[in-house]
Protein backbone atom coordinates (compact mmCIF):
# COMPACT_ATOMS: atom_id res chain seq x y z
CA UNK A 1 0.00 0.00 0.00
CA UNK A 2 1.41 3.37 -1.27
CA UNK A 3 0.84 6.13 1.32
CA UNK A 4 0.27 9.09 -0.82
CA UNK A 5 0.43 11.72 2.21
CA UNK A 6 1.89 11.36 5.72
CA UNK A 7 0.52 13.45 8.64
CA UNK A 8 3.22 14.23 11.52
CA UNK A 9 1.94 15.59 15.05
CA UNK A 10 4.36 16.46 17.51
CA UNK A 11 5.19 17.94 20.89
CA UNK A 12 7.13 21.17 20.49
CA UNK A 13 10.33 20.74 20.34
CA UNK A 14 10.62 17.08 19.55
CA UNK A 15 11.81 17.06 16.25
CA UNK A 16 8.70 16.50 14.21
CA UNK A 17 9.59 19.21 11.63
CA UNK A 18 13.28 17.95 11.09
CA UNK A 19 11.89 14.64 10.69
CA UNK A 20 9.29 15.58 8.11
CA UNK A 21 11.49 17.57 6.39
CA UNK A 22 14.61 15.15 5.60
CA UNK A 23 10.75 11.78 5.43
CA UNK A 24 10.07 14.15 2.37
CA UNK A 25 13.22 14.36 1.06
CA UNK A 26 13.97 10.91 1.37
CA UNK A 27 9.91 10.16 -0.50
CA UNK A 28 10.58 13.03 -2.88
CA UNK A 29 7.35 13.97 -1.39
CA UNK A 30 6.55 17.95 -0.91
CA UNK A 31 6.67 19.61 2.76
CA UNK A 32 4.08 21.63 4.44
CA UNK A 33 4.09 23.16 7.52
CA UNK A 34 4.22 26.75 7.68
CA UNK A 35 3.41 27.18 3.95
CA UNK A 36 -0.23 26.17 5.22
CA UNK A 37 -0.17 29.39 7.58
CA UNK A 38 1.62 31.18 4.23
CA UNK A 39 -1.57 29.97 2.35
CA UNK A 40 -3.92 31.31 5.09
CA UNK A 41 -2.87 34.85 5.70
CA UNK A 42 -2.83 34.96 1.84
CA UNK A 43 -6.42 33.65 1.63
CA UNK A 44 -7.47 35.78 4.76
CA UNK A 45 -5.80 38.95 4.92
CA UNK A 46 -4.46 38.14 8.24
CA UNK A 47 -0.89 38.89 9.18
CA UNK A 48 0.72 35.62 9.32
CA UNK A 49 1.99 36.22 12.80
CA UNK A 50 -1.95 36.47 14.02
CA UNK A 51 -2.59 33.51 12.27
CA UNK A 52 0.16 31.40 13.48
CA UNK A 53 -1.15 32.57 17.06
CA UNK A 54 -4.46 31.47 16.27
CA UNK A 55 -4.09 28.07 14.52
CA UNK A 56 -2.97 25.01 15.92
CA UNK A 57 -2.62 26.89 19.96
CA UNK A 58 -5.86 27.55 21.31
CA UNK A 59 -5.88 31.41 23.01
CA UNK A 60 -6.22 30.03 26.36
CA UNK A 61 -5.08 26.43 27.97
CA UNK A 62 -7.82 26.07 30.01
CA UNK A 63 -10.58 24.18 27.51
CA UNK A 64 -13.32 26.35 29.21
CA UNK A 65 -12.36 30.12 28.37
CA UNK A 66 -11.22 28.93 25.47
CA UNK A 67 -14.83 27.93 24.24
CA UNK A 68 -16.55 30.51 26.46
CA UNK A 69 -14.24 32.94 24.19
CA UNK A 70 -15.38 31.63 20.67
CA UNK A 71 -19.38 30.91 22.23
CA UNK A 72 -19.58 34.70 22.96
CA UNK A 73 -18.59 35.80 19.33
CA UNK A 74 -22.69 35.31 18.36
CA UNK A 75 -21.68 33.00 15.35
CA UNK A 76 -18.26 31.33 13.87
CA UNK A 77 -15.69 33.18 15.75
CA UNK A 78 -12.52 34.61 13.74
CA UNK A 79 -10.31 31.47 15.37
CA UNK A 80 -13.12 29.19 13.66
CA UNK A 81 -13.21 30.86 10.58
CA UNK A 82 -9.14 30.20 10.29
CA UNK A 83 -9.67 26.59 11.21
CA UNK A 84 -11.91 25.92 8.90
CA UNK A 85 -9.37 27.78 5.77
CA UNK A 86 -6.68 25.31 7.76
CA UNK A 87 -8.69 22.21 6.76
CA UNK A 88 -9.79 23.06 3.25
CA UNK A 89 -6.52 24.24 2.65
CA UNK A 90 -5.09 20.47 3.85
CA UNK A 91 -7.74 18.57 2.08
CA UNK A 92 -6.98 20.14 -1.56
CA UNK A 93 -2.56 19.90 -0.32
CA UNK A 94 -3.30 16.22 -0.38
CA UNK A 95 -5.49 15.62 -2.82
CA UNK A 96 -3.02 17.90 -5.58
CA UNK A 97 0.08 15.74 -4.49
CA UNK A 98 2.33 13.43 -2.61
CA UNK A 99 3.17 15.08 0.46
CA UNK A 100 4.03 15.01 3.69
CA UNK A 101 2.43 17.65 6.49
CA UNK A 102 3.16 18.79 9.68
CA UNK A 103 0.91 19.76 12.30
CA UNK A 104 -2.00 21.76 11.88
CA UNK A 105 -4.23 18.93 13.05
CA UNK A 106 -3.79 17.64 9.56
CA UNK A 107 -4.22 13.86 11.00
CA UNK A 108 -7.78 14.75 12.09
CA UNK A 109 -8.39 16.53 8.21
CA UNK A 110 -7.58 13.42 6.51
CA UNK A 111 -9.03 10.95 8.86
CA UNK A 112 -10.97 9.86 5.85
CA UNK A 113 -9.13 9.65 3.12
CA UNK A 114 -7.41 6.31 2.04
CA UNK A 115 -3.77 6.29 1.74
CA UNK A 116 -2.70 9.05 4.28
CA UNK A 117 -0.88 7.62 7.72
CA UNK A 118 -0.47 9.33 10.72
CA UNK A 119 2.75 9.69 12.70
CA UNK A 120 2.75 11.32 16.15
CA UNK A 121 6.47 12.65 17.31
CA UNK A 122 7.49 12.87 21.20
CA UNK A 123 10.15 13.06 23.10
CA UNK A 124 10.89 13.80 26.81
CA UNK A 125 10.83 17.21 28.35
CA UNK A 126 14.73 17.88 29.02
CA UNK A 127 15.08 16.66 25.04
CA UNK A 128 12.71 19.04 24.15
CA UNK A 129 13.81 22.04 26.40
CA UNK A 130 17.70 21.39 24.97
CA UNK A 131 16.31 21.12 21.32
CA UNK A 132 14.07 24.51 22.60
CA UNK A 133 16.99 26.64 23.72
CA UNK A 134 20.20 24.87 21.68
CA UNK A 135 18.43 24.49 17.99
CA UNK A 136 15.39 26.70 18.08
CA UNK A 137 17.69 29.29 19.55
CA UNK A 138 14.26 30.20 21.73
CA UNK A 139 14.78 32.44 25.39
CA UNK A 140 12.49 30.21 27.84
CA UNK A 141 12.62 31.95 31.53
CA UNK A 142 10.96 29.24 33.36
CA UNK A 143 11.69 26.29 30.35
CA UNK A 144 9.39 23.21 31.86
CA UNK A 145 5.97 25.70 32.41
CA UNK A 146 6.61 27.50 29.29
CA UNK A 147 6.57 23.89 27.42
CA UNK A 148 3.59 22.26 29.34
CA UNK A 149 1.37 25.63 28.98
CA UNK A 150 2.37 25.27 25.03
CA UNK A 151 1.39 21.75 25.09
CA UNK A 152 -1.46 22.75 27.61
CA UNK A 153 -2.98 25.45 24.53
CA UNK A 154 -2.05 22.61 21.79
CA UNK A 155 -4.27 20.19 23.15
CA UNK A 156 -7.34 22.77 24.46
CA UNK A 157 -7.15 23.91 20.14
CA UNK A 158 -6.97 19.74 18.80
CA UNK A 159 -9.60 19.35 21.40
CA UNK A 160 -12.23 21.53 20.57
CA UNK A 161 -12.02 21.25 17.01
CA UNK A 162 -11.74 17.49 16.40
CA UNK A 163 -13.08 16.35 19.68
CA UNK A 164 -10.24 13.70 19.75
CA UNK A 165 -7.79 13.89 22.26
CA UNK A 166 -4.09 14.77 20.94
CA UNK A 167 -2.66 12.02 22.97
CA UNK A 168 -4.92 9.52 21.81
CA UNK A 169 -2.51 7.04 20.51
CA UNK A 170 -5.66 5.53 18.99
CA UNK A 171 -5.43 8.85 16.02
CA UNK A 172 -2.03 7.17 14.77
CA UNK A 173 -0.97 4.46 12.81
CA UNK A 174 2.76 4.99 14.40
CA UNK A 175 4.29 7.58 17.73
CA UNK A 176 7.21 7.45 18.49
CA UNK A 177 9.46 8.58 21.66
CA UNK A 178 12.29 9.71 19.71
CA UNK A 179 14.75 11.06 23.26
CA UNK A 180 16.92 8.39 22.19
CA UNK A 181 17.18 8.53 18.72
CA UNK A 182 18.25 10.69 16.19
CA UNK A 183 16.76 12.35 13.06
CA UNK A 184 17.64 10.36 10.53
CA UNK A 185 16.70 7.07 12.66
CA UNK A 186 13.19 8.06 12.88
CA UNK A 187 12.88 8.75 9.43
CA UNK A 188 14.87 5.33 8.93
CA UNK A 189 12.19 3.58 10.95
CA UNK A 190 9.11 5.58 8.96
CA UNK A 191 10.43 4.42 5.92
CA UNK A 192 10.98 0.66 7.03
CA UNK A 193 7.01 0.65 8.49
CA UNK A 194 6.08 2.68 5.30
CA UNK A 195 8.05 0.00 2.90
CA UNK A 196 6.03 -2.85 4.62
CA UNK A 197 2.60 -1.74 4.15
CA UNK A 198 0.32 -4.34 2.70
CA UNK B 1 21.28 1.47 25.20
CA UNK B 2 20.17 -2.12 25.87
CA UNK B 3 16.86 -3.01 26.97
CA UNK B 4 16.72 -5.42 28.96
CA UNK B 5 12.96 -5.64 29.42
CA UNK B 6 10.08 -4.92 26.99
CA UNK B 7 6.59 -4.82 27.93
CA UNK B 8 3.70 -4.78 25.20
CA UNK B 9 0.71 -3.41 25.82
CA UNK B 10 -2.11 -4.11 23.42
CA UNK B 11 -5.56 -3.81 21.93
CA UNK B 12 -7.30 -7.43 22.51
CA UNK B 13 -7.13 -9.46 19.28
CA UNK B 14 -4.25 -7.07 18.24
CA UNK B 15 -1.88 -10.01 17.84
CA UNK B 16 0.23 -8.33 20.77
CA UNK B 17 1.23 -12.11 22.11
CA UNK B 18 2.24 -13.34 18.94
CA UNK B 19 4.54 -10.25 18.32
CA UNK B 20 5.26 -10.37 21.54
CA UNK B 21 6.32 -14.41 21.56
CA UNK B 22 8.34 -13.67 18.03
CA UNK B 23 10.16 -10.50 19.63
CA UNK B 24 11.51 -12.84 22.13
CA UNK B 25 12.60 -15.67 20.55
CA UNK B 26 14.39 -12.95 18.12
CA UNK B 27 16.38 -11.31 20.86
CA UNK B 28 16.35 -14.74 23.34
CA UNK B 29 14.76 -13.21 25.96
CA UNK B 30 11.97 -14.68 28.29
CA UNK B 31 8.30 -14.25 27.25
CA UNK B 32 6.02 -13.81 29.82
CA UNK B 33 2.13 -13.31 30.18
CA UNK B 34 0.11 -16.62 30.80
CA UNK B 35 3.34 -17.67 33.53
CA UNK B 36 2.10 -14.18 35.52
CA UNK B 37 -1.45 -15.32 36.15
CA UNK B 38 -0.19 -18.88 36.35
CA UNK B 39 2.47 -17.79 39.18
CA UNK B 40 -0.22 -15.48 40.85
CA UNK B 41 -2.62 -18.27 41.36
CA UNK B 42 0.11 -20.25 42.80
CA UNK B 43 1.06 -17.89 45.26
CA UNK B 44 -2.25 -16.58 46.36
CA UNK B 45 -4.05 -20.29 46.40
CA UNK B 46 -7.25 -18.75 43.93
CA UNK B 47 -8.01 -20.50 40.91
CA UNK B 48 -6.73 -19.76 37.41
CA UNK B 49 -9.38 -19.17 36.12
CA UNK B 50 -10.61 -16.45 39.07
CA UNK B 51 -6.97 -15.08 38.68
CA UNK B 52 -7.14 -14.09 35.25
CA UNK B 53 -10.92 -12.77 34.92
CA UNK B 54 -9.55 -10.15 37.90
CA UNK B 55 -6.58 -8.71 36.72
CA UNK B 56 -6.08 -6.88 33.30
CA UNK B 57 -9.82 -6.76 33.29
CA UNK B 58 -12.19 -4.68 35.43
CA UNK B 59 -15.45 -6.84 37.10
CA UNK B 60 -17.10 -3.80 35.28
CA UNK B 61 -16.34 -1.84 32.26
CA UNK B 62 -18.13 1.43 33.92
CA UNK B 63 -15.21 3.05 36.32
CA UNK B 64 -17.25 4.36 39.18
CA UNK B 65 -19.28 0.93 39.58
CA UNK B 66 -15.36 -0.91 39.43
CA UNK B 67 -14.55 1.60 42.12
CA UNK B 68 -17.72 1.35 44.25
CA UNK B 69 -17.01 -2.31 44.13
CA UNK B 70 -13.45 -2.29 45.52
CA UNK B 71 -15.06 0.69 48.26
CA UNK B 72 -17.30 -0.97 49.48
CA UNK B 73 -15.11 -4.21 50.48
CA UNK B 74 -13.96 -2.09 53.75
CA UNK B 75 -10.13 -2.28 53.05
CA UNK B 76 -8.35 -3.97 49.91
CA UNK B 77 -10.35 -5.93 48.00
CA UNK B 78 -8.93 -9.08 46.65
CA UNK B 79 -8.81 -7.77 43.66
CA UNK B 80 -6.81 -4.70 44.96
CA UNK B 81 -4.58 -7.79 46.28
CA UNK B 82 -4.40 -9.73 43.44
CA UNK B 83 -3.01 -6.10 41.50
CA UNK B 84 -0.50 -5.57 44.51
CA UNK B 85 0.76 -9.47 43.50
CA UNK B 86 0.59 -8.69 40.32
CA UNK B 87 2.61 -5.74 40.27
CA UNK B 88 5.09 -7.71 42.78
CA UNK B 89 6.08 -10.55 40.13
CA UNK B 90 6.77 -8.40 37.23
CA UNK B 91 9.21 -6.48 38.95
CA UNK B 92 11.14 -9.21 39.93
CA UNK B 93 11.04 -11.14 36.81
CA UNK B 94 12.62 -7.43 35.77
CA UNK B 95 14.67 -7.67 37.90
CA UNK B 96 15.84 -11.44 37.11
CA UNK B 97 16.13 -11.68 33.60
CA UNK B 98 16.14 -10.24 30.22
CA UNK B 99 12.32 -10.21 28.99
CA UNK B 100 9.09 -9.23 27.08
CA UNK B 101 6.50 -9.19 29.44
CA UNK B 102 2.95 -8.68 27.85
CA UNK B 103 0.12 -7.03 29.45
CA UNK B 104 -0.69 -7.09 33.07
CA UNK B 105 0.21 -2.88 33.42
CA UNK B 106 3.47 -3.98 33.41
CA UNK B 107 4.72 -0.70 31.43
CA UNK B 108 2.94 0.74 35.18
CA UNK B 109 4.80 -1.52 37.19
CA UNK B 110 7.94 -1.01 35.87
CA UNK B 111 7.89 2.65 34.89
CA UNK B 112 10.70 3.74 36.97
CA UNK B 113 12.97 1.11 36.06
CA UNK B 114 15.61 2.04 33.64
CA UNK B 115 16.44 -0.09 30.38
CA UNK B 116 12.83 -0.94 29.95
CA UNK B 117 11.41 -0.15 26.66
CA UNK B 118 7.47 0.04 26.84
CA UNK B 119 5.33 -0.81 23.44
CA UNK B 120 1.33 -0.50 22.39
CA UNK B 121 0.32 -2.45 19.59
CA UNK B 122 -3.19 -1.87 18.11
CA UNK B 123 -5.42 -3.00 15.22
CA UNK B 124 -8.48 -1.76 13.78
CA UNK B 125 -11.79 -3.37 14.90
CA UNK B 126 -12.25 -5.53 11.92
CA UNK B 127 -8.91 -6.88 11.70
CA UNK B 128 -9.39 -7.54 15.31
CA UNK B 129 -12.32 -9.70 14.87
CA UNK B 130 -11.16 -11.13 12.23
CA UNK B 131 -8.14 -12.46 14.38
CA UNK B 132 -10.34 -13.52 17.80
CA UNK B 133 -12.57 -15.74 15.13
CA UNK B 134 -10.20 -17.40 12.95
CA UNK B 135 -6.72 -17.92 14.90
CA UNK B 136 -8.35 -17.39 18.86
CA UNK B 137 -11.27 -19.84 17.49
CA UNK B 138 -13.43 -18.03 20.34
CA UNK B 139 -17.41 -17.58 19.19
CA UNK B 140 -18.40 -14.01 19.09
CA UNK B 141 -22.31 -13.84 19.51
CA UNK B 142 -21.98 -9.44 18.74
CA UNK B 143 -18.10 -9.46 17.58
CA UNK B 144 -18.13 -5.13 17.62
CA UNK B 145 -19.43 -4.96 20.85
CA UNK B 146 -18.03 -7.72 22.49
CA UNK B 147 -14.92 -6.17 22.07
CA UNK B 148 -15.70 -2.73 22.34
CA UNK B 149 -16.73 -4.09 25.93
CA UNK B 150 -13.76 -5.82 26.93
CA UNK B 151 -11.90 -3.12 26.00
CA UNK B 152 -13.64 -0.52 28.33
CA UNK B 153 -12.73 -3.34 31.15
CA UNK B 154 -9.50 -3.35 30.13
CA UNK B 155 -9.43 0.40 29.95
CA UNK B 156 -11.14 0.63 33.53
CA UNK B 157 -8.61 -1.47 35.30
CA UNK B 158 -5.71 0.18 34.25
CA UNK B 159 -6.97 3.64 35.06
CA UNK B 160 -7.95 2.53 38.20
CA UNK B 161 -4.74 0.80 39.45
CA UNK B 162 -2.31 3.42 37.63
CA UNK B 163 -4.08 6.40 37.31
CA UNK B 164 -3.26 6.50 33.73
CA UNK B 165 -4.91 6.02 30.54
CA UNK B 166 -4.22 2.87 28.68
CA UNK B 167 -4.48 4.81 25.23
CA UNK B 168 -2.33 7.68 26.33
CA UNK B 169 0.53 7.67 23.93
CA UNK B 170 2.74 9.19 26.56
CA UNK B 171 3.09 6.01 28.01
CA UNK B 172 4.95 4.30 25.18
CA UNK B 173 8.19 4.11 23.55
CA UNK B 174 7.03 2.35 20.47
CA UNK B 175 3.05 2.95 19.07
CA UNK B 176 2.63 0.44 15.96
CA UNK B 177 -0.89 0.55 14.15
CA UNK B 178 -0.50 -3.02 13.13
CA UNK B 179 -3.48 -3.53 11.14
CA UNK B 180 -1.69 -3.60 7.43
CA UNK B 181 1.63 -5.16 8.83
CA UNK B 182 2.29 -8.93 9.85
CA UNK B 183 3.60 -10.12 12.96
CA UNK B 184 7.28 -10.67 11.82
CA UNK B 185 6.72 -6.75 10.06
CA UNK B 186 6.13 -5.71 13.29
CA UNK B 187 8.92 -7.84 14.96
CA UNK B 188 11.57 -6.45 12.38
CA UNK B 189 10.60 -2.95 13.19
CA UNK B 190 10.37 -3.20 16.86
CA UNK B 191 13.95 -4.84 16.70
CA UNK B 192 15.48 -1.77 14.51
CA UNK B 193 14.49 0.81 16.62
CA UNK B 194 15.43 -1.10 19.52
CA UNK B 195 19.12 -1.55 18.02
CA UNK B 196 19.00 2.17 17.37
CA UNK B 197 18.81 3.59 20.55
CA UNK B 198 21.66 5.54 22.11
Amino acid sequence: MECKVITIGHDYGSGGRDIGKLLAEMLNYKYYDSEITAQMAKESGLAEPFVKNNSEYASHSNYFLFTLNNWTSGGPSLVDQLYFLQRQIIIDLAQKENCVIVGHCSDYALKNISNCFHIYIQSNINARIDRVINQYHEELDDPVKELKERDNRRKTYYRYYTDRKLNDLGNYDLVIDRTHLSDEDCVEIIYQVLSKLE
